[in-house]
């Protein structure tokens, strides 16, 4: 519980209204009470605003102004309502404790402070950092650094030799460091190249449920500071992205990709390998990036939505797009003659 | 083993020829034997109709007159042949026992008769119900409630609070409740906004394998009754799903996206975030939905297949369209003057 | 350690230099010390030979005719630095040892020298041939048949009845023969159709992270000898995987399809169900294969990349493409006359 006026304070914000109103928690526009905090980012919520019960609510200067209610005012209403949220997040960070049946390797180096859920799998020589939280049926192989303040969801596997910084989220079920898809055609059958390298994930990089990267085939695979990887993505061997860089679900970057930094890359993208995207890129959802990108700005792929019926009649069309520029083509120059 | 006669007066379907023909389980018609029971629903198989050595075939009225064999008459041979299915799938469920190395919080209230496996870690006040299953490695956290008849297989993970349902069935790898992708951007890093929702799961609901379902922001996401998820989905926080919609594999849903009820949605498909689809829209696969839709009916829009060689002469006009279409509407003219 | 003259021979290869070089690991191009062993494979990375500190490389006669340094000499440099590679790739397989927390059903046969990794549950009946290792927290269910000499990886889940060749392997968190999406519609609610079927893996088959396979409905899900699937690749039930097919990361495969022998599947591709692909087929990344094809050769479908606000202007047109070549054809016409 914190006053209006003090909760202003902590993020050197001024508000408008009754400064002693006590904040508990935060809600959304539509369903906020009396004693909660809420925020206006996205223009389609705004038909929630006149009408809310909330007993704050985070708007920009000019919003406040229309506004009947008590305001906290932003630049950045979204960004204000992200570090007022972390306030109010209760710290449920457990006491730091190992459970009894982890398996830690005798030679692993394990901070005094860090937390080891059951059935946990810690291998040789790897090195675990002070204020780390490891959850449950964990395995992390031989030889791996994890950073201080990391936070390792359960069934998360490590394979060996890969380096995570601090402030490292893994989410359940994320896989890093598996082999790359590294194989040569012999005559009659595949020949798999070993994969030596392994994965190396910045500070404050956060990979998402069952997310898989891959180890380098014989260099690293290397995820940049502050990256943030959704759920369900592969990224492949040798993968190299920027600091900064977000990436939706679902998304596939092809082995030896390298993503620039502060690039956006939408859900279900697919990135082919041995290409380059330069910094400040944004690609729409499920777009296909068949070559390099090197200018900023947004790229997009995919055909807009029909109508089944319509679109079989259009589909059918595309299968003839050249012979019908090149009729274009002859009957401007047959007119023109 | 059952007469043909008494099977069918289970389903309380008529029967043409042996009534006494003893079947012992089901079969394709392209393998069945003459103790095996099977059906023809996709015309594609019709094909095997003729030459089937099995004993009795469910079959529609009009298409039992043309067999020869025995045949169980149905309106829908695929659902009888469901509910037939199951009456033969020997009820392989284990004796209720909790495996000695399961780890449970001494305030979880366990029903008597449910099942929990090897490595299992229920944590402190979560509730389980009787009769559900729960296989090995299955990692559920704090203040979750599980209804009655579930079945939880091995390496599941269920988030602190979340709430299912009765008979909801969690297949390996399924994550439920896992951070959703919320992150604000501040000058120079992105603010992750913690994300204090849950995941409601409705009854009957199924979860494919490796199937990831994020909690919510700050509300919960929610999974309706009979909502059928395949593999490998992402079901983004906030999302909201009506009751008997089914969604095929790898399929992504974008977060605070609403499907409505009794939707059919395909494998590979893309939905953006913060739209609405209505009840009873088919969405084919791979298609990529960005706005809302407010029809029923079935919409599409990936363009064809073809060879590659083919393909690039066309796919190059795609980026000529609109000049191809501005041109045609300038002869258009010329030629009307 | 191995002299290059040496090296060469156990490839029966020749080699141009100085045959007496001690050659310690493999290295890319760029990074290559001069102890270590290179290759020039893909044209793209060409640019570094001319200045690589290589000891020395792998190269096609023609290019080591223009290479200053020493040289081994290979139609195919990729497959020898295959086999190279292999060589010096350490042998870290483990002494064989079954952990003290593995739980292994008394009636399963674990052969001799099965390693078996921490908290991995082995069910009843379940055979393991020599040679296997089996990480941690693997779940194996009853009757299931494991070759020789397989890798079964961290978090991997295989279910009941299921069969492996020889020499498989399995990625972290592989899911094997989980329940098909098996569904008949009921009037007012979806019965789910028992999977009753299994997956068989020939040998030599490797299965990436978090990559699920279902079990058969009826009949078996079947993967060919020498199959390489990549990671978050979904396979759904009674598909039939043609030896040596090779399909990239983020594939579907819908039920009942039947893929031919010697195909190469890209990423992000669609395959529907009930379809067949014939043998020595290409499919391009993120293509949709809605239909069977009878041809080999390489099939596309996506349209290429665009900034989007020129894609803005070409999609619109996509819906009018019918539209666009009916007037073609009338203006031709009209011309004509």
């Amino acid at each position: 519980m914190i006053r209006l006026a003090d909760l202003a304070a902590t993020q050197q914000l001024s508000f408008k209204g009754d400064g002693d109103l006590l904040i508990e928690s935060v809600a959304t526009l539509e369903n906020a009470k009396s004693n909660q905090i809420s925020f206006l980012a996205n223009p389609a919520y705004k038909k929630y605003l006149s009408n809310t019960d909330a007993g704050v609510v985070i708007l920009t200067e000019e919003l406040a102004k229309e506004f009947q209610g008590n305001a906290l005012i932003s630049h950045n209403p979204y960004v204000t309502f992200a570090y007022i949220a972390q306030h109010f997040a209760a710290q449920h960070k457990p006491e730091p404790k190992i459970h009894a049946t982890a398996v830690i390797a005798e030679s692993a180096q394990v901070a005094e402070n860090v937390s080891i859920g059951a059935y946990s799998v810690i291998g040789p020589n790897t090195q675990i950092k002070p204020g780390t939280v490891i959850e449950n049926h964990v395995s992390i192989g031989a030889d791996v650094t994890i950073g201080a303040d990391c936070f390792i969801k359960s069934g998360v596997k490590i394979e060996s030799g890969c380096e995570l910084g601090d402030r490292v989220i893994l989410h359940p079920g994320a896989v890093i460091g598996a082999d790359g898809f590294g194989l040569a055609r012999d005559k009659h059958k595949w020949v798999k190249i070993p994969q030596t390298g392994v994965v190396i994930l910045g500070d404050d990089s956060e990979v998402g449920a069952n997310t898989t990267i891959d180890c380098g085939a014989i260099e690293n695979t290397i995820i940049g500071n502050d990256v943030k990887l959704d759920n369900q993505i592969q990224i492949g061997h040798n993968v190299v992205i920027g600091d900064h860089t977000v990436i939706a679900g679902c998304t596939a970057v092809a082995g030896s990709a390298k993503i620039g930094a502060n690039c956006l890359i939408g859900g279900g993208v697919g990135i082919v390998g041995h290409i380059e995207i330069c910094d400040g890129v944004t690609v729409q959802a499920m777009a296909l990036v068949t070559h390099s990108i090197n200018e900023p700005g947004s790229y997009s792929s995919v055909p807009p939505l029909q109508p089944t019926k319509q679109w079989r009649k259009n589909a059918v069309r595309t299968r003839q797009l050249d012979q019908m520029a090149r009729k274009i083509n002859q009957l401007e120059k047959k007119l023109n003659d």
